[in-house]
């Protein structure tokens, strides 16, 4: 066969045509492929119907190397999509024993009984590679088609089947069908624009070929991938850490929280962990999601021994002894009582580090002096106590706010220590 | 123009072709044009390319009624989606007067210069209706060609641009087009899964022509969606309403939560705020999310007062007083310690009740006594303090186990006032 260059994505499934659903798959997919060096210029999404499907297959194998499609492989009536798939290469399906066996075992430790019509997700079409499904039933197919030079990989719907079997199985086939290999690093900045970054990286961002630099942004992060192509795995991940070290001397490198880092409070976490560290919370308008995102980390209990959510006045005298006089005088969105915030909660719960925010999240409560995105953080800590202001804009709704003060009070705890 | 029966949608961007963002719009439009009763067979994702756009429009021009595209009206060179589809339907684009001043007033607001290219997004096709946009610059457009009798309806890439201007403008417009309406009501169940609710109401669900009835199931909760259709709002309003009866008398009804609700947490400081009570959470393995998804309800400040992320064990007893002894004899994950807690943290803010939550989220923690998922929920209120056991499956991933337990605690909250 030869080599993959080019893939298109197809989707089946009449609940992405509802709306019921978003197609995530879609996105993971066309990110992989991204990543082996592989162009995708069509994704398409047809429902549970044979005819549309031949019809968006007979359009594809057209105009591309690789067709990937989700969907359509479950025990139902209306899943055809390997059938439909089997026909349009002239593949007879053939049942196969050892998927059927590994189907009787699947539900027999489920407790549940298999009926008639789940055997025919252990129906192969002839000549085809398997992908196991290590996390629900239906095999992903893959069909060479020698003819049209076409390959087609059919991958379960669900994401939490379709994800692993990509990464695990045919990311590893789709590396072998090529003469080289492709390795990301990610750099992570916080606090630093994207058109910021794109000021100072411009001639290098232009004229990277290999690497390729190219900046993402989400939520006030901004990601840079470095992407090499090269023979081995070794050579491309040398020549993106160069790239890296190279980004790193710049202004930007100031900016950088992480490199291939899932998230602020992922690094904080392991920063915690690494230096021995404890760390507690203190939230007015984050109410609680500063905290939440700490335990979303798996191994944060290790350094989170915990916060207190104060959204009212009375909370933040009762919990954290905010002094009644503080919130008198300065008003609970203010410097003041970020600072004492942040030390009640340290002192309440013995930790090394705290964090504390307090601040109008809108999209009532603005006045004047203090609009909607008025946020101050509060940190106490070994270095003493203070707070920073961020003005955050009045323009974004609720839940932006709410994760950029997050984000910011995060960072500067990541930061302190 | 005749009647829209069949829709396609086609998104327009190269940064979904490379996977950098999931493809939201399709699914909001998908749902909008299935509450309309416009059916929907294709779903099309093409770059930043005037070739395989015009491709792609052709072949959707060939299939439906409508055509609706998202993304490409910016003021960048690569933003060709108007200027490509005004050259399919033989229309010259116009410099729209009222829309450059709408323009050059946004920039001045913002404090910035408004450059030449920005001039584009006021080139009006001949003939077109004009969608204006109320968060950002690009205004939508619509094209109704007679010879084909297909509508084609350009819509701003942005999800915070695309989403008001669909649901303010373009609803209305197309519900013009269509000599009858639809309305959809939504029951909104929580504690009872969807087989069970499917069991219960498979004949109603079934025969459902007029109106429908639809099942759509999200994190442990089922939503119903009843639709129906008629010449006019309240008549059809009217239909849902009986069938949203006929459902609350079954079984079903006594999960329901909330009819239209938005969420459980939203129904509950809607009721809290209605009944005049306050709200106090202490949490351990969900770690702030409920604190988080009560303070993402605008409006929570009147009712939540404040809640602890007891984590660790310390802070359990420091902050909201659970005895050293209690932890000792029965472990953090225990009944006892889940009602400590919750009577801990309403006694120190004084609330009329409060919710609790200890557990393990995993993936570590767990035991063959107390395996992962293993969730204690307490609650202290006017009747009384008690504590309910929830065995989330250890299948299941911390994010899944997090959300269930928060879910669980917010819905026995609502139940409890």
């Amino acid at each position: 066969m030869k080599e993959i260059k080019t893939a298109e994505i197809l989707c089946v499934g009449t609940e992405l045509l509802l709306g019921d659903i978003v197609n995530t798959n879609a996105a993971y997919l066309s990110r992989k492929l991204a990543e082996l060096g592989i162009s995708v210029y069509h994704q398409t999404v047809v429902g549970d119907n044979p005819e549309r499907l031949k019809k968006a297959l007979a359009d594809s194998a057209n105009r591309c190397d690789l067709i990937i499609t989700s969907g359509g492989l479950g025990p139902t009536y209306d899943d055809l999509t390997k059938e439909t798939i089997a026909s349009f290469f002239g593949r007879n399906l053939v049942r196969n024993e050892k998927i059927l066996s590994h189907l009787e075992a699947y539900f027999a430790e489920m407790g549940r009984t298999m009926t008639e019509n789940n055997k025919k997700q252990a129906d192969i079409p002839e000549g085809a590679i398997i992908f196991r499904n290590d996390y629900g039933t239906a095999p992903g197919v893959c069909i060479e088609d020698e003819e049209s030079g076409v390959t087609a990989v059919m991958l379960p719907g669900p994401p939490r089947e379709l994800e692993p079997m990509f990464g695990e199985q045919v990311m590893p086939y789709l590396e072998k069908r090529s003469d080289s290999i492709l390795v990301s690093r990610n750099i992570n900045i916080f606090g630093m624009g994207e058109s910021a970054v794109e000021n100072i990286l411009r001639s290098l961002m232009e004229n990277s070929v290999n690497p390729t630099v190219a900046p993402y942004c989400k939520e006030g992060e901004v990601r840079l991938r470095i992407t090499a192509k090269a023979s081995d795995r070794n050579t491309a991940y040398a020549m993106c850490s160069e790239a890296v070290e190279k980004i790193m001397e710049t202004e930007v490198g100031k900016a950088v929280y992480g490199i291939d880092s899932d998230s602020i409070e992922g690094e904080l976490v392991a920063k915690l962990i690494a230096k021995g560290k404890t760390i507690a919370t203190a939230e007015s308008c984050t109410g609680g999601l500063i905290a939440k995102r700490i335990t979303d980390v798996s191994g944060s209990s290790a350094v989170f021994l915990g916060g207190c959510v104060t959204y009212a006045n009375s909370a933040k005298e009762s919990l954290i002894g905010v002094k009644h006089e503080t919130l008198a005088a300065h008003g609970a969105v203010s410097e003041q009582v970020a600072i004492e915030m942040a030390r009640g909660v340290r002192q309440a719960l013995g930790t090394d580090i705290a964090i504390a925010t307090t601040g109008i999240a809108g999209p009532g409560g603005g006045t004047p002096q203090k609009p909607v995105g008025t946020v101050w953080v509060g940190i106490s800590g070994e270095k003493g106590d203070r707070a920073v202001l961020l003005r955050l804009s009045s323009r974004r709704e609720r839940s932006y706010i709410r994760t950029l003060a997050a984000s910011n009070a995060l960072y500067l705890a990541l930061d302190e220590i």
